[in-house]
């Protein structure tokens, strides 16, 4: 029996649940608009440890077991654990996998990640292959910044377009029952490089990408931007998600008034002096962990489309003359009586 | 209904179908005892691009869509793209699905990967989730070497535990039906780090995962190392072969019969001067995708278990004093009348 419906997008007839999540923070993050949604705010962004990459990994490492305690299971009822980062070789993922006894699947879709990650793990539950599944990635702004632009010390000038790595880690457990929140749909994108060359300017690199995977996830599933109460990108910040709203008007649909960018929401772009918003896995990862997710449980959000956003490239691509391909995965979220069926 | 069975491992009841290969080599390999059994044998390892990465990338790209050629499809036809690389961001996957329109997956698995693309890729495909789908992967002697150990210029001295990235790409493309070679259990791998630091000695950080995930594998289907005709690692070397074995007996498997390493058979070690043997994603992909598929193909082997292993380190965590954790996944690939049931 085929779950595809149309060209890019799978139905879950089974309704995984999404049963527990929780999201962690750096300081930074603790201090923005959406500080009371997140679970845990770290007043270190050293998290304790030594360098920045151990700090990772011990966030990433307590949002998964912490959500897996909130869900009242243990390790070994999770059969997946589904993570990725935007460190080389993805090593707070792997570190944090290598101190939790589940089946790892690493992933590696820069800051689309989260809804990778989801979206992987929601069909393999509804595929029959696990009882519970974890979904789970990160980012912090230092470990980011000397790995992909300038060591820190340099205190390079930022341009205006530059988005901040957002420090933070989200996780989310899957299960088969329970009235929880509940993913439906998932759209898988594909790559698209509209040849943005600039690495300070990765929201308008994303965009194409994210219009590209809305647009193809309504038409598959025959909704329009009238369906949903939210659609949420990963973290385009202002100029990207600019981009998006306009794109998306020429092609007839207008989110202006459901739309959101995580990477613009979760810090207050000019008092913390972050210019275009947020960026990095964790963006997504903690505003749908966080204030998303209680949005949706507390009845305020009915049906969410959560589109994370990833710039595909690497210094070394950058530093031989390539473009920044961007890619987007798509997530539908619901929960609750839902007045638009 | 569920398809778990036992601790790690599904069981895939539609018999996911791999319809076609593609194993493209560098010359290197191109000289070694395999050679008459990769589809095509670079000329030149820069294949005609002005970097190493470029060149990875299209060498990947090759294998691709070589296979959705060979199977009579289009890129249309197919509905997930499953790849990931070593390179830092796994630029080559990256790059290669920007020019081929297909939905991507973005892995990371370091050398696992060709075993954890073709494990989801097969249960993507036995959830109802897609017509065809694509599992691939690569790597490059030299933007490997530059990028995980020393600038090649250095010619840097190679202990005898050292392996050689093997320079290649495999793809196989996943249907439902037709006379061809077909997955039926897929294990997933923990996480297994025993201590080592060295990084050029990853076939011993490597071995204990291996053991693990066949242990398991073994353990989940009630099957033994008898009801195989081949057990394949795929780039643990001499000693980490030699490590697998003697720990498999320790458990009571004695696997020496049927069992191969892909990376200590893809070169003459001591002709080539490769040490230890070949390593890298592509190092199992092609040996897979080209060797082992045929010989399932031609009916010289019924039933084997691919298992590809991962060291998930970086050198940032290596200089930050972490030790190599491991990962392997298994795949168990079958075809034709099996003596064995």
């Amino acid at each position: 029996m085929s779950k595809r419906i149309g060209m890019q997008t799978v139905k879950l007839d089974s309704k995984p649940r999404i049963i527990s999540t929780t999201s962690i923070v750096g300081p930074k993050e603790g201090e923005g608009p959406l500080a009371k949604y997140f679970d845990i705010v770290l007043g270190d962004d050293l998290n304790g440890q030594d360098s920045f990459e151990k700090a990772e990994k011990t966030m990433l490492y307590t949002a998964i077991t912490e959500s897996i305690k909130k869900a009242k299971l243990k390790e070994e009822d999770i059969n997946y654990m589904f993570s990725g980062d935007l460190l080389n070789q993805t090593i707070s993922s792997n570190y944090a996998a290598r101190d939790i006894n589940i089946p790892f699947i690493g992933l590696y879709g820069a800051c689309s990640t989260m809804a990778e990650s989801l979206g992987l793990a929601s069909m393999i539950m509804d595929g029959g292959f696990a009882n519970y599944v974890v979904a789970s990635t990160s980012s912090h702004f230092s470990s980011a910044e000397r790995q992909f632009r300038a060591p820190l010390e340099m205190g390079s000038q930022r341009p205006p377009c530059a988005q901040w790595t957002v420090t933070g880690a989200g996780a989310m457990v899957l299960g088969k029952e329970g009235n929880f929140p509940y993913v439906t749909y998932v759209t898988n994108g594909k790559v698209k490089d509209y040849g943005i060359n600039d690495t300070n300017n990765m929201g308008a690199a994303m965009a194409p990408a994210a219009v590209d995977t809305i647009k193809q996830h309504l038409k598959d599933t025959g909704r329009t931007e009238k369906d949903y109460d939210l659609i949420a990108t990963g973290d385009l910040g202002k100029i990207g998600k600019k981009l998006t709203e306009e794109l998306l008007k020429e092609y007839g649909y207008d989110i202006k008034d459901i739309y959101m960018d995580c990477g613009e929401e979760i810090f207050d772009c000019k008092k913390q002096g972050v210019n275009s918003g947020g960026s990095g896995c964790g963006c997504s990862a903690v505003v749908y962990s966080g204030y998303i997710y209680k949005k949706i449980l507390s009845g305020k959000i009915k049906r969410a489309l959560i589109v994370s956003t990833g710039a595909l490239m690497s210094p070394t691509a950058s530093f031989q003359g390539e473009t920044i391909p961007g890619i987007a995965h798509a997530v539908s979220i619901e929960f609750g009586g839902n007045n638009h069926e």
